[in-house]
């Protein structure tokens, strides 16, 4: 039975609407169907078919991780659940795990780590920036995960604190610098997640993971489009996302792993972007 | 330090080839870049740089459950990571969760849940086929989480066994046929997916959710795009995966959702397909 | 020399603004960037930077076909210009061809059509909207190719009235109804185009395709993905258009092509849809 | 009625096997569904059933553009129909047109400018390497538009030889070398259109466009995805070319245009490649 302090997500078969609230004492939500009262929903489950003071239809449901970070109280840039999922599945991440990040942001892959390593796992999350520490301290809250999380208040020029870590993920605006820090906080032979939103920022930190001796590196990105759910007439959405970030990863191996192996780097020239010959034409 | 049994992934830096292998006291893994003894490996610690008989480099990783459910053992279409991530996400599993799944198929999918649902969670496989149950059992237990999963071999029919469950997935060629078997199993006002490869199969499935009262559907396919990693070249692999499935998603809620909402559904005519009129043209 | 009357594409360097407009005496465009005046753009040339009444900097370019078509006055959904080059390719269009199109829309392919058959060619568009066949030719007019273009204002039920054409666009809400039509019109050995909306309109196109001796049925979408022009930090824009429609391709042959060649159309139940046994899982 | 030297385009019904041929005294295609003996399709008209020795039927069609530069005979990458197809639209092209392209690579992007110019435009087409020349030029001959082309051997260092064209296509490996001459050709207020298959081009691209005075800088580029068109199992294919190269579009303007408009260029510290500050994180 819901109470106050319970997180709801509220979806109207109407209009497609939906709200994920946290219920609050004589808390209203106000919406294009009517007054949402947070009092009127106490006391119903999860399932439930409730109604606004005007008497529109919602389903009560359960909110899910995924939509839980999409609608983050945010004020930078999000990790979207794509992004977030494919990382899950790509470092080595589970119940247990100890997993370090740079920077915090908003927190939202905080809780999503923080979700998935559960009560024997641990998350320590870094950032400089004061308020987003606080306001991903007060997201990862709202979702009941904060107790697994460490958040720090510094720059990562120092390194991180951890040392052999299950998965260490970046996201800043230039991780090449930082590559080496997060050398030192993994465990041999585990792997990094880095999310950079330009293809300019690719070159740099793909040359850092070779200096660093990380094996294995990948360059991706994630393209996700809904359909209409009319089911008569099925078709993509009009518009969609086309672009979040790119995502690297790369193990951390050893010096000499390289050795021999041709340097893909171009013969730069003094004015710093000098662009080997291509074979295209 | 690495034993016999413990998993493996290999990579090297010349050809980009690897290798994920369970280690087996005198197995020797054939590659162009020469034999990969096994034994040679014991001994060695994630992360170590290793060489095969010929003396090409490899570097020594831990493999990745992504890694290990994209190259699982498998005599069916696999649910790929980018699918599962983004399941994981959207359906309310964690670290704890009961699942229910059908089918089993090669337990890709399987193993993913029984990862992250931890040593208190429990998933529970529907399959008919005996060998796919058997192979997928073998899959889990290299994974090192057979423990976590019930197999069960017989067809969905007679509906799931389990009751209140965190959340469901079904992949199978009807899905429209239980959604009422789902919704049994399913505790109110938690997400079901579902995976269909055909947008044929899409219009079905949405109006059986709707009949049995699910809420929030929302249908998606997502694209993965790698890139290639010489940093003076960067751009997209020249083919990529352009299609894997179609991922529906919706929550259970009540009968007396949709009252009143106009249904979507067209007048069909007798030869079962009449599309309402459109307006594009 | 530019006089009025003549189609001029304005661009702004500071705020990527643009406009297309008809020279036209005494006419003001206003803009945030300050009134565009006509009359001060008579006796310049394509190239020239011009300004606005409040000084900002313009471009004063030609205008392209695509930029004409995207921003044609419509009041139907349009053929994108990724969709109409495509077309362009891939039926047996060139100077001198003759081709027709149902329906006329806004007009927007029609003028592409009409662009490149030149003076020697001729397209037959068919519309049973007065109004659309109004504003396609005023919109061809602009783009000063009405004069190779016949509009004819009724439905199709009576067919084409011509013969022998080189190439047949469709773009209706039940394309399957005019597949023979469209047949009628087309010189043997020719291709057809159709674009479609929703899935759903795709499995009776192909029905209609194969019923009628269509011979290389292709089906296919693109999709178009704009990058941010800032040099520095290249990456792709955030949205994009995530859908316009199917494109269904086909070339007119005999009867007897399918003979003993295995009918690809399931055994429907009374239901009107019951979907073939399908191998995935 | 089909005669020798004729193009034809062979489909079959039972495995969508195709062939474009140039129908040859005596010459045989060798199938898996049997001989196709091109003295067999003489006398038959586009459109007819025609079969292979051993009886498979085959439509016999009209080759379209976009099937004869898909297949022509190559010695480099191509420019595919999709992109052709956009580039016909936005560039200042169609009947009467003069155009300049470098390379000319094997032709297949000149055969479709001098389609599209008719008699009374013309193609120059420059390339240094003479077999890359020939080849092209017998594969205009082969679609019969080389009396619409100029072929050069020569490198762009000394410039195009004309002047005030309407359209300059680039498919160079370094393209920014060539900004200047492309504009000497280039009438004012028309349109160039670039062709590069990595990231790292667009960026030096896009500065020498800048600093040539070009105006409306757009990149983009097209995804196409064939869908199977068995009408009960419709699905994209499982796999589509992932990428082929970025179109980068402008208009020649003049002197002046940025004026006093934030040059986005970063500034670049001594290792030639500092990245501005970025906002993400």
């Amino acid at each position: 039975m819901l109470n106050y302090g319970d997180l709801v997500f509220l979806w109207s078969p109407r209009k497609g609407d939906s709200f994920l609230l946290k219920l609050s004492k004589g808390a209203v939500q106000g919406s294009r169907l009517g007054q949402l009262r947070h009092d009127d929903f106490v006391g119903h489950d999860y399932g439930d078919v409730v109604r606004s003071h005007s008497g529109e239809a919602f389903a009560l449901l359960r909110p899910t991780l995924g939509e839980y970070t999409r609608r983050i109280k945010r004020n930078t840039q999000i990790v979207f659940p794509k992004e977030a999922g494919f990382v899950l599945m790509h470092l080595n991440i589970g119940p247990g795990s100890r997993v370090v990040e740079c920077g915090t942001g908003s927190g939202g892959l905080t809780c999503v780590f923080a979700h998935f390593v559960g009560d024997e796992g641990h998350v320590y999350t870094y950032d400089r920036r004061q308020e987003f520490s606080e306001l991903a301290m007060r997201n990862a809250e709202r979702w009941g995960v904060a107790d697994r999380i460490s958040f720090k208040v510094r720059s990562l020029d120092e390194g991180f604190d951890e040392r052999d870590v299950d998965a260490v993920f970046l996201d800043l605006p230039t991780p090449w610098d930082y590559i080496d820090k997060a050398r030192e906080a993994l465990a041999p032979g585990n792997r990094i997640a880095i999310l950079v939103p330009t293809f300019n920022q690719i070159e740099r930190t793909l040359d850092a993971l070779r200096d660093n001796h990380f094996a294995d590196p990948q360059v991706l990105e994630i393209l996700l489009r809904y359909l209409k759910t009319d089911p008569r007439r099925i078709r993509p959405e009009d518009m969609m996302v086309g672009h979040t970030g790119y995502l690297i990863f790369a193990s951390k191996s050893q010096e000499g792993l390289y050795d021999g192996v041709e340097q893909r780097r171009s013969r730069r020239g003094e004015d710093g972007a000098e662009l080997e010959e291509t074979p295209e034409a």
